[in-house]
């Protein structure tokens, strides 16, 4: 399968080249993002892409000063609602009834019984729950990125109050949840690019109840 | 991109067959979740897979009676480490220096710093870190299901503590994170089946900070 070739060719690269990814590339990377399933179709998060390069320096200094912050091409910030809100949810629902052309009684339903839920939580549980929504897109995007050979490093290392700070998050009602550089590696500085990936095996890994 | 048709073609499946899913379509789907790049490549979930129908109905139960639980094929119960301890992280990095052949200094600096923070962080917030990346690895098992025509349906909607219950979870230092019943759609049962996918437009997902 070419998924599992391409996930199997990249790594979490540690020192990028500066050179930039064409911007088809990069489209194609994010259009996995948006189509990757999320809870109730909701899509809670936004993505910031910063190709500004004082933005990513400022960046880098609440990241523990990982080169490839600067070094990579674009810096994609999966950023997830601080919250789910109704008028969220509604725009949502709103936007799939336009889309489809028809109201359903079913999904109208549905759309009630999160309004009767998720606004009534406390924030940082829905936050929580929003940012591993991101992190189903953040996952396409890294695979996706491994489809167009162009490297794609998971970034969990970072201040994420600081990261709002710097974009200007909480005014638009969003958090950072995590990072992913993408750009091409400089394999004579990475020290991590010629080792064996390494996995748990699949018998630690999977329990099968026949 | 073949990942992105096959992100098209995917859909939250609400009916399916009951029809089987050759093991080698599930040993690959497995394995591109098993590939999925995680924090500090410490892989902190397991996927557990019933195939066994008395154990699909009692979770059925607890997750809203959805019809999908009994008439998937396998279902996958991806399972979070409740919380990070200094045995598995070593368990990880000792894997690491056996299949690669040496040890690192930097990489043992490394190992020391996880072991300084995660075991003394609280077990709640260890569990949302760890279901984080169980959220990685099932968003990369979707993907491949895909790319071999199974369907495979994200399903949130269940009683966390009561699988946890039924599969005995606790026991094994794991918790209910999600849960991905893989199967053939039944088109004709499914409402959902032949509606237009509904995604926010790309104006709305991305923000780019020139």
């Amino acid at each position: 399968m070419e998924l599992l070739e391409n996930l199997k060719w990249r790594y979490a690269t540690k020192a990028m080249s500066g050179e930039k990814v064409d911007q088809d590339k990069v489209d194609r990377i994010i259009e996995a993002a948006r189509l990757a399933p999320t809870s109730s179709g909701l899509q809670p998060f936004e993505i910031i892409v910063v190709k500004n390069q004082e933005v990513k320096k400022k960046i880098k200094t609440i990241a523990w000063n990982q080169p490839i912050i600067t070094d990579c091409s674009h810096l994609l910030v999966f950023a997830a609602w601080d919250t789910y809100t109704a008028e969220r949810i509604n725009y949502m629902f709103d936007l799939t009834n336009e889309i489809r052309g028809f109201k359903n009684e079913g999904w109208e339903n549905y759309r009630q019984m999160l309004l009767d839920s998720y606004p009534q939580k406390d924030a940082e549980e829905n936050f929580n729950h929003a940012a591993k929504q991101a992190y189903i897109a953040f996952s396409q995007a890294i695979a996706a990125a491994a489809f167009e050979k162009v490297d794609a490093t998971p970034v969990e290392g970072f201040d994420p109050d600081a990261v709002d700070e710097i974009l200007g998050l909480r005014e638009k009602g969003l958090r950072s949840a995590v990072l992913l550089p993408i750009g091409y590696r400089q394999e004579e500085n990475d020290w991590l690019a010629n080792l064996v990936k390494v996995r748990k095996s699949t018998e630690d890994l999977v329990t099968v109840i026949e």
